[in-house]
């Protein structure tokens, strides 16, 4: 799927809502359980249920991997339900990964190819030969942190940095997710690059599009984790909209009972309408 | 297993060889393909011919993860394997992992508890509340990346800080890698932590055990990627050896003939016995 059919959807659908599949069996309606699959069972559901409401899944593989290779049973099913059934959502692997070269392509293959996701979220330490294997692949996203969401993201992510590396100048001094995004930007097939963005940080946004104008953001952090869906339209959207807002917990666990699609259907309108009318 | 029993095996077997098994089906001898879990067999035909060389193997999951559900399964049963065979083996889950800590927990539990391996590699970018939850297994090691082997380690490893966050003022300028090594030894749990530095870059070694004397430190960069091991021993070694030197390619790939297991043995031995003198 390229951005401009991405932008597409959106207006289609009027909505940018992605919803995180992050399934903890301990948090599912327990009579899920008694089936053969209760993961599975439970994100068909949760997808049925909105799929016409949002425009991407984002399965977070920690999840799936948690319980080994059914785990990893469940995701394959999932994201092979998505395809099939609804090929016109962007599907998302939040997998964080990132290692040397040749090993990055591994990873990409992985998952753009065994499992087919149409993006995949990778982290930036490491450099460009961790993250340029990924965006090789013309046709996939490649979705790198910037500034996440949690407390830890000022741990590192805003240090200051003067604006040298060994000899080297580079373009002046600023916090390590601004370089984050200046460099990455001159990596080859950057064109392939969106970014992640805690919604926690609206003020952040800004500064962030005066560096990437026109790359899709992925903002998880609005809802459970206490970030403004209007404060970051205001700040972070472009012309293409380019933005994706995440949420899991407040739309998959709404109810653990045997409502508990509907009830995700109920969540995900209400976010739908507010995207409406921001839309608009 | 403790550091002390870890630094215990190291002085039993004169060695602090880690061997990677990064297996790619494209690289393993071509008879292997006819058998059932290839993958497997070749690392347990690698596993039985090193064991008594080596105290560490480290699968990198990108390598098992590519190969989907079928590689999972080899990456349990080689774990399993080491596991119940040579219990003395230290395992490394090379993974790099690391998200908001409900979901870092996810990922520790996969490997930690579904596939019990002994330590897995974390990512420091989301900082402490990403990797708090791998410390919170007191029985287990969190190796994470401070300063990798590849080219892109000076992309943001090595920007200079200027010793402030916000309003903050930390200790002073200095470079990415360093402010990570410091700031992590602030965390619950710390004593868990040890660090990924590569050996292609040993005069590097001097500065980082100024900060963390008493760390181990897993030094991938031997052999293939051109780091030298007497001058990494030189500048890296402390009292309790501190060290885990890997090679991968160098050894599995010794030969892709029928006798791979045995030019892989004759490869482990070579780097055993330059180790042995160094223990002297």
């Amino acid at each position: 799927m390229t951005t401009q059919q991405l932008t597409q959807q959106i207006r289609i659908k009027k909505s940018f809502l992605c919803i995180g599949l992050d399934v903890d069996l301990t948090k599912i309606p327990q009579h899920l359980l008694e089936l053969e699959d209760p993961i599975f069972e439970f994100n068909k559901a949760i997808i049925d249920a909105t799929h016409d409401l949002c425009i991407s899944y984002k399965p977070n593989t920690a999840f799936y991997e948690a319980y080994g290779i059914k785990g990893w049973q469940s995701l394959q099913k999932t994201i092979n339900y998505i395809n099939e059934k609804y090929p016109e959502i962007f599907t998302i692997a939040d997998a964080k990964r990132g290692d040397i070269g040749n090993t990055s392509t591994m990873y990409a293959k992985a998952f753009f190819q065994d499992l087919n996701f149409d993006s995949v979220t990778v982290a930036p330490y490491m450099g460009k030969d961790s993250v340029e294997p990924f965006l090789a692949f013309n046709d996939k996203h490649t979705i790198m942190l910037a500034l996440t969401s949690n407390e830890g993201a000022f741990d590192f992510q805003t240090l200051q940095t003067n604006g040298t590396r060994g000899e080297a100048e580079l373009s002046g001094a600023k916090e390590l997710y601004k370089q984050v995004l200046e460099t990455s930007k001159t990596w080859k097939n950057a064109q392939n690059l969106m970014y992640v963005v805690g919604a926690t940080k609206a003020e952040y946004f800004t500064e962030i599009r005066k560096i990437v104008p026109d790359s899709f953001l992925l903002v998880p952090g609005v809802g459970a984790q206490g970030g403004s869906l209007s404060e970051v339209c205001k700040y972070g959207m472009n012309t293409n909209i380019g933005l994706l807002i995440n949420s899991s917990r407040g739309i998959i666990y709404a109810s653990n009972g045997t409502d508990f699609a509907e009830k995700a259907r109920e969540e995900a309108l209400k976010m739908q309408q507010e995207m409406q009318q921001i839309l608009k």
